[in-house]
């Protein structure tokens, strides 16, 4: 593979602080960036900001040029990417994207080099993190599963939460990188881990917003005003995430996107994406997960009636319609 | 009705009160009260312990006994009660206890004088409340629903949550008596609301404890530390009170009943009556609650296998087991 | 109250009759009839056509002239039909409106004969029919509950399958009468088990239709053809009266609501209306109903969403719906 | 690969049966069989008793040896079993097997001939059966799938259903040989679909066989003898195969698992394990399935209480039992 314009230059800034120590790249050294999407875009400019040369693929010419005028070198591939790179970022849509852009015929996995940290924030099934670092070290890199949680506007202001799993010792060099992100780096285990975490979180957070929105449709049918209902509820044990900070109901927190017809925030799609990654975990561990797999079956349903592309807090919507005309 | 021993001089002092002002009623004027299990009982001592003359009764001859002797003047039935009193609360197991005892032969009802003003702290069917209400209103009566959170110690310690619904002038009156087995009195609306609050913050808490469970058990059979996800949750948009406060999974969070093999706390039976009351008022008002209804279902399931007396946070352990044998 | 026109020689036939037998009422014998609505209209009418004199009441101006036109004799109220007959039947919306015409100041109860037979073929309650049954008993009348499954064509045709709840020995009386109406009259056991049948059944019916409905969506996305996969079924483990003779998709059973725009048969706000009475028997008795609960908020939010007055089996349409636009 | 002992007598044969015609393949040649277990033992033996020479693997030496007993040729490997037949049937416990048996080192497909026709009875992912029929095709050889109905007793009377997913122009070929162990064999469409019609099959199995044990439960508390409630529901609208031919209810079916302590029959274990499938199907279709991933739900929590071997018509067993000690 030929040398990237550039990054002979940016190599040998590498090679430099190599010389100096293994353990720790510096700022100098250039991070491979693979998924330019909405969420990876913000992230690798915002390792271009804070002074880290980039290597970035994306199968969108647009998304790759838009990242070339922030002032990252483009690659051609994923193993070209890898081929130059110690250290790389991949932002991905679902598990098939990671097997294909780590393992297939011009993936990372082709030409990654050993010792190489490969981070995935992808969120994808744990089972599929596994193989994937399995087959990374048979080739003497390491690959570390670092799911994000945060929307796209905390990725372009660097302040996702990063979940990482893999060896423990591999976490200080990943921290660092992170950092530069986010604003909270939590080490969770070994590989696939940080996955389980992410979909853990996600699978509570879907069924407290279901669980928010109809206990506050029901309280309002009843005859209660449903800002005074939010404050008994988070004054009592009723009281959780969905129903303080980010309340379905328009007009009871300001600034939610409850309260502008639903829209930005975390679409209901990517909510049943995630809910459906989290049935298949529980499926594969025999664990039992009836409200869980509920609240996956509304979002499925929800995603039917049209609510795709709204707010997950929709969810108060979908439930509070009444005999509308067919 | 024979007027009781010592209730004449306690009238006396109430009449002197009631010659300052209509509006309020001293410390001096007797209070009825109806119910003195292991909430009411509780209550009603305290207000003996402020000062309040109290006239009570209870089918159980020994709750009866037990808080004359912390200074009670006793009745023999609730009519006595309330030929004598001029404010009431009544604290009872089930809806069906409500209307025996507010309109039975030898009930509230049956002797109540005009302006009294009753106080049902029982956690019942909101439409009951309103029945009640309607009957007691024809007597010139005023019949507030004001159920409780927070549990025996609570009661005991005179530290509970009481929401109030009813006529809003009465409110004031009402929260006068209540702050002196309470911390907080919440005014809620019109008479059911009180109800509806109360059904309402528990089905939320039923279905984010049931979520909390299943989710720490996906995560811990998906290799993820019980303290660590419970952290990761809490600092994320999966937290709650269930998962915060009184996490399900012994060893989390310390003191709590699921540290303490579910003993103590509030019994799965109790939670399953509350949300049975919950998909009663669902169905009257067709408000969907789908996982509220799972809920109620998974609690009914629990207390078939033998969970009705442990705490409603074992549902971890419910759904935790593994292929025990048979 | 007044005696009606042409009543006094309708009675006098049945006085005649009475001499003969206490036992059998001949088909000369006047039958009230209270409640005329889309099934209840169909009932009298047979019976009327069958040589029965009836005398109806009805809110609707509208149906009782419409009845008057077939031959009926019209009373103003439920109390003057049940002064002027020694067997009547009844076929109200709810348990509300049953507890009205019987119990209400112009209703049944306040006139009702001793020895009457009273059918109530609403779908209630079960133990709204039980309190019914113990006032009728009172007045020393008989009330037997039997509700009907069979829809309006099935009311018309004179077709309907009666489940009967009361006392075994009005079981042959109430079957002479109901035979006229009906092509099945079942005897169920006490007061209320007509009810407790039909609730039952429908209960099922729902679980049924809406798995059938999944189950066929499921097996089309798959890649199955539609009546193939229907056949498959029907000869398998997974047959049942949804998949077999009401298939809920499009082409596979000709005749049915599915193959004609899911118009006509049994609304879904009908049997979320039943589903709601179902779970009210379970909370009631303590019973867990899952799948039952579940189908209870499936048809509930089907409402919402614009079906109630689709077919039931439009449950297939709801789940099969793809990305609408909103 | 060496030559089997016997085996050059019973190629020979094959052989000759080539020379006549290469669609249909006579009695005499042989059958490879991979898979020995409770049902592929008895499918094999079922083949010899037709007459067919079988060339047979199991990882069990016992399983093996009693076939060689009963007449069969024993080989080391899949691939051995591969390399000396033109058909072979396959039945093994899941996708993961079947994976390994197929695309695994001494796995099938790296031994199968040209024009083998392979027959896999294993109930498995759709989409795994999808990715074995593409490597098989590679290799010039065609994969069905043909999953069966009925259990062991219809495996050893070889009277199982068979449902056939692959080209349509092979079926005629598969169910010449399928019949010598089944008595109905259906042809389903493209490779995937035999195993999406056994999944949705078992799937809306087990939402009527809860739904049926709900509703009997329901009705026995609400005062119904059980074999009455049966008998109204099969001649109504709640009609199943659950309820009919296989009622959970102990006494109301003779001859049934319910009436043998739930021995026997099909496992609540294997049911968790078709339901798990048919949500993962369904996750992969995005089909909404609401009872289908209760039931699924369900039965991994009868699992978890002990009910793993018990027939699955236990759900009934399950939602009866009533405030068990703990």
């Amino acid at each position: 593979m030929a040398m990237l314009p550039r990054l002979s230059a940016l190599k040998a800034a590498g090679r430099r602080c190599f010389s100096c120590t293994t353990q720790v790249l510096s700022q100098e050294t250039p991070v491979g960036f693979v998924g330019l999407g909405n969420m990876g875009g913000h992230m690798a400019r915002n390792l271009l900001k804070k002074g880290y040369p980039v290597i970035a693929f994306d199968v969108s010419k647009d998304a790759l040029s838009t990242l070339k005028n922030d002032g990252a070198v483009v690659a051609e591939s994923p193993a070209e990417v890898a081929a130059n790179v110690s250290r790389l970022v991949s932002m991905l849509p679902a598990s098939a994207e990671v097997q294909e852009v780590y393992g297939g015929k011009k993936g990372i996995l082709s030409t990654v080099k050993k010792g190489t940290l490969l981070l995935d924030s992808s969120t994808i099934d744990p089972s599929v993190s596994q193989q994937v670092a399995a087959l990374a070290e048979k080739q003497g890199a390491t690959f570390m599963d670092s799911p994000v949680s945060g929307g796209v506007n905390a990725a372009r202001d660097g302040i996702l939460t990063f979940m990482v799993g893999g060896p423990e010792a591999s976490f200080a060099q990943a921290k660092a990188l992170l950092d530069n992100m986010g604003k909270n780096v939590v080490y969770c285990g070994p590989v696939g881990t940080g996955q389980a975490a992410k979909i853990c979180n996600n699978m509570l957070l879907a069924i407290s917003m279901i669980g928010t929105s109809e206990t506050m449709n029901l309280g309002i049918r009843l005859g209660l005003d449903p800002k005074l209902l939010a404050k008994i509820l988070n004054m009592s044990s009723g009281r959780c995430w969905s129903s303080e900070v980010y309340n379905p109901v328009p007009g009871v927190v300001p600034g939610v996107p409850s309260s502008n017809d639903y829209k930005g925030g975390f679409g209901s799609a990517l909510m049943a994406k995630d809910l459906g990654l989290a049935q298949n975990a529980a499926t594969n561990t025999k664990s039992p997960t009836p409200l869980g797999s509920l609240a996956h079956q509304i979002y499925r349903t929800m995603c039917n009636q049209g609510y795709s592309g709204k707010d997950f807090s929709s969810a108060f919507l979908f439930l509070q319609e009444q005999d509308k005309k067919k």
